[in-house]
């Protein structure tokens, strides 16, 4: 039995291409004690993998080069020698972009696939979702009444923003590129309003469908259309860095957001966040999030592409807004 | 008996040159009911006073075309038509860039000019003193051991910043243009150590002195100081923006913080102020300042030049850093 895996060849410059990756075929190393071999079944495409691959300093250590890319999976136990985990159980983990994985007992999940579809754990009921659910609540600090604008509007973290935000009683306006993704987030998910930022004037449109100003911003686009929001922002106004999407790609410098100063005329705050910090009430919060879908009040949505082999080009559709929702890579071809 | 003024003529583009002013002697108009007519002694100049006399929305209405140039005073009542005021009170007010202020009772305050020198009253015990008070510790929440930079160092609000710091606790370094005021700070203020950005690597001067990064960063100044400091900061730091003098006379849009992701890989905040919005607690800061003033825990320095004559080149120096402390402008020639 071989093992397909994506390592990294070299980091890239801009936008990955193929030749940042060698794709080998490996044997699957034994079993130590307590740890665990997953077949994996799909593999999360995050924007922060972007910053994996880059060399320096960030909030995690950069994948190095020859090493299997780093992603979050999830998939079936195929062998173990931990206790705590037999052949058949279904498990999350930091499993790699790799057909097989072998883990550490104590790094990995089980999920209960009654409740929700596997990949959805790498959606809403994962990382993209305990992302916004802190980001937004903890952070943004939502108020009933408020207004709320969200960014990357119709990606994994964005399409979950707005949605507990219309839970918590704000009006929320999506800014997404494409008519299609607009009008998905509105006839679907039930924003109020949404941006298609590639056809319109954000400036302008936010000042008619936000016209008392944005209480809260949750960014995961930054560049133009964070400098655009910065001048509707409202007295008070917290906007929450989650990424900088525009920017990942960059290979000039971060286009830093040149209206700041208006968080001092409105005396208003920017805040980081990586989801990592919450990890020990991922519990309660994904407990929140599959009441709320089972109740239908929190719709989850996947884009699935199938085949590993495809994971340089799959990757990189994040980049040109090709996704609707979760974006995850389904490792077999079927 | 004339009053001379300088009125704002028409607005700048980039730095403020002579033009942009008109100076004129008026009638001193008579006191309706409930008005007091001021001689002032003290104009302050402040950086913000740059922001005033462009047009557009923000924290404060712009200075009109032809009306007396906004400023804060201090000065002396010559007549009075208001019960609470009379001749030979000190009051401080916002009497503009003028010799003769009418203004209504209710917006002066009295000051004592036992406790302090009358031009006090716009540094350390007035707006400046209030800035630095509730931006640090209201915004910037530094804890005891915690290190905290401020830029602007040696200016108005730097140099109180400061100082509150080191009385709370705090390793400060400051960073300030120039070897004289970098001595200053150190060997006057107490700091713990200064930057002069004008000869020196800010971030590697940020490495050496900041060991264990930034806890709380005070931004007076914007540009590529914050972007070096961003680069610097520790977890969960908080960046206090109270200005950025070094991009009010730009002619392109601002600069903004390239380095501003920093904050998400910090878990970081970076938040705006106007002390404006904390006038309820003037009082209680202000009893709180002269009690260390009157104890040497707190230092104060004005800088003096006289002559109102000369305010168009003298509000240049702020923009020039030539000012160490307070830059308040005397009436009169002596």
């Amino acid at each position: 039995m071989k093992n397909t895996q994506f390592l990294l060849a070299k980091r890239p410059v801009g936008t990955p291409t193929r030749d940042n990756w060698e794709q080998v075929e490996s044997d699957i190393p034994e079993l130590g004690p307590n740890q665990v071999l997953v077949k994996i079944a799909y593999i999360s495409l995050d924007p922060a993998m972007r910053g994996w691959m880059n060399d320096g300093k960030s909030y995690i250590a950069p994948v190095k080069i020859g090493e299997v890319m780093r992603a979050s999976t999830v998939g079936e136990v195929i062998s173990s020698t931990s206790p705590d985990y037999r052949e058949g159980d279904y498990v999350f983990g930091h499993g790699g972009v790799q057909q097989f994985a072998v883990s550490d007992a104590k790094d990995l999940h089980k999920i209960d696939i009654s409740i929700a579809p596997l990949e959805r754990y790498l959606g809403v009921l994962g990382m993209p979702g305990m992302t916004a659910y802190f980001g937004l609540l903890n952070t943004g600090q939502p108020k009933e009444g408020e207004t709320v604008v969200v960014s990357g509007a119709a990606g994994a973290v964005g399409t979950v923003v707005g949605q507990i935000a219309k839970l918590n009683g704000c009006t929320v306006i999506g800014i997404a590129g494409g008519k299609d993704k607009c009008q998905y987030l509105v006839d679907e998910l039930g924003f109020d309003g949404a941006i298609d930022y590639k056809s319109e004037n954000v400036k302008k449109a936010l000042k008619t469908l936000c016209p008392e100003g944005v209480d809260v911003y949750f960014d995961n686009v930054g560049g133009e259309i964070l400098d655009d929001v910065l001048t509707q922002i409202r007295m008070h106004a917290r906007i929450v860095i989650c990424g900088a999407i525009s920017q990942y790609n960059n290979t000039a410098s971060v286009k830093g957001p040149s209206n700041y100063l208006s968080l001092l005329v409105n005396r208003a705050r920017m805040e980081g966040i990586v989801v990592f910090d919450n990890v020990k009430h991922y519990g309660e919060a994904a407990e929140q999030m599959a009441k709320w879908i089972a109740e239908g009040k929190l719709k989850a949505k996947e884009h699935v592409v199938k085949g590993i082999e495809h994971f340089p080009e799959t990757l990189l559709m994040l980049f040109n807004g090709e996704n609707t929702g979760k974006l995850v890579l389904k490792v077999d071809n079927e």
